[in-house]
């Protein structure tokens, strides 16, 4: 795939060898975290929220309420940057300086634009009801005139972004590394565990087999993986 | 413990009752994740960074590399929004309208300064290195004054902040209730897996007890727990 254009702001300036500006990587990091942090400023002043979000090819869609005061700020076109985090280890080196973590992280700079289309807008419906469980739009009750209305979905570009991810084991300088303690990475992964059925669920007994998919997708891997 | 001061911009105004004003909530969700989404606006644009951060009362304790343009700009005073969000769980509803996640959050919202003291900056410095694993400080070889010039740790006073929390099952209306569809909530945890060992670590063969004890800790729980 195609690299972005590096800007100003997208160039990875501290430990540049982190820096990652192809689409498959920026996309690939997008797809595995749930939740977006969506950066603006109102009257000079920084705000941040936590935005569900999906990936429809190179734009990225984020979910809230039409009431949403902050959501209307975003939707009405003002300059974004979203960042979309994954954490995957703790990087425990002998040296306090070297202590570190594994992570995989994507900015974006932008702006958003409400879908406003019925149809385009119910398609983004399905791809962020899909994110959450793929297939699961075909098993729900898709929203009528009025659950529309209440649900805002903005589409941001993604064209300015890069990505930074730091893996591996930790970094000690060589004379550092008689140094008695121990080193090394211990990984976290988002573990899925076993659903849990509403109470008012009539089909509590069988968890349907894309939720069981998605579940096991997700599960530990076995010990010594 | 008291409250928080409810302000302009820390009031939930959406789903008010998902507000959470009190510091013993706002601390246990700071504590619970590593990492803070900071945001802050240079020339009046947003910029989001994730850092590592750790509680040291009633203060957010963030790290980086003193060389970092935008971590300067941050220990400079420049008034920021730091959201800290942990993921629990995705809400499955027969309705598309209804499908959510579980999640915690924290916004705060303030200004950073530099920690220069060499005594309050060590201890700070070992306050960040027990985050990743509790009595990490005492087992490896702390910053010389090379190290500790390279690194800045930036204090943000937690005070004017909220939390927002979504727990327990989806909310479907009485009516859809009866929709064929499987309702509830599959869980989400962050795991903490097997410690690697780095190549160079000589005493690979035995994971120290508190290294075992932080991965302990974070262990899927049992089946059907």
């Amino acid at each position: 795939m195609s690299d972005f254009p590096v800007t100003d702001r997208t160039r990875v300036r501290r430990l540049p060898d982190r820096g990652k500006y192809d689409a498959d990587t920026v996309h690939r990091i997008i797809d595995a975290v749930f939740v977006s942090h969506v950066g603006f400023t109102i009257d000079e002043r920084p705000f941040v929220i936590p935005v569900l979000h999906a990936r429809d090819g190179d734009r990225l869609l984020l979910h809230g309420a039409s009431s949403s005061r902050l959501l209307r700020h975003i939707a009405a076109g003002n300059p974004l940057c979203v960042c979309i985090t994954a954490i995957d280890g703790l990087v425990l080196a002998k040296t306090a300086f070297n202590q570190s973590m594994n992570y995989r992280s994507v900015v974006i700079f932008g702006q958003g634009a409400l879908i406003d289309d019925a149809e385009e807008k119910l398609r983004a419906l399905a791809i962020l009801t899909n994110r959450l469980v793929p297939g699961q739009w075909d098993h729900v009750r898709h929203p009528n005139p009025q659950e529309l209305k209440a649900t805002s979905i903005v589409a941001v570009p993604i064209t300015e972004a890069s990505a930074k991810v730091r893996s591996g084991p930790p970094k000690d300088d060589a004379e550092d590394q008689g140094f008695p303690a121990w080193a090394g990475v211990v990984p976290i992964t988002q573990l899925l565990g076993a659903p849990v059925p509403a109470a008012y669920t009539d089909v509590a007994a069988t968890v349907p087999d894309h939720i069981r998919a998605v579940v096991a997708s997700h599960a530990a891997p076995p010990p010594g993986a």
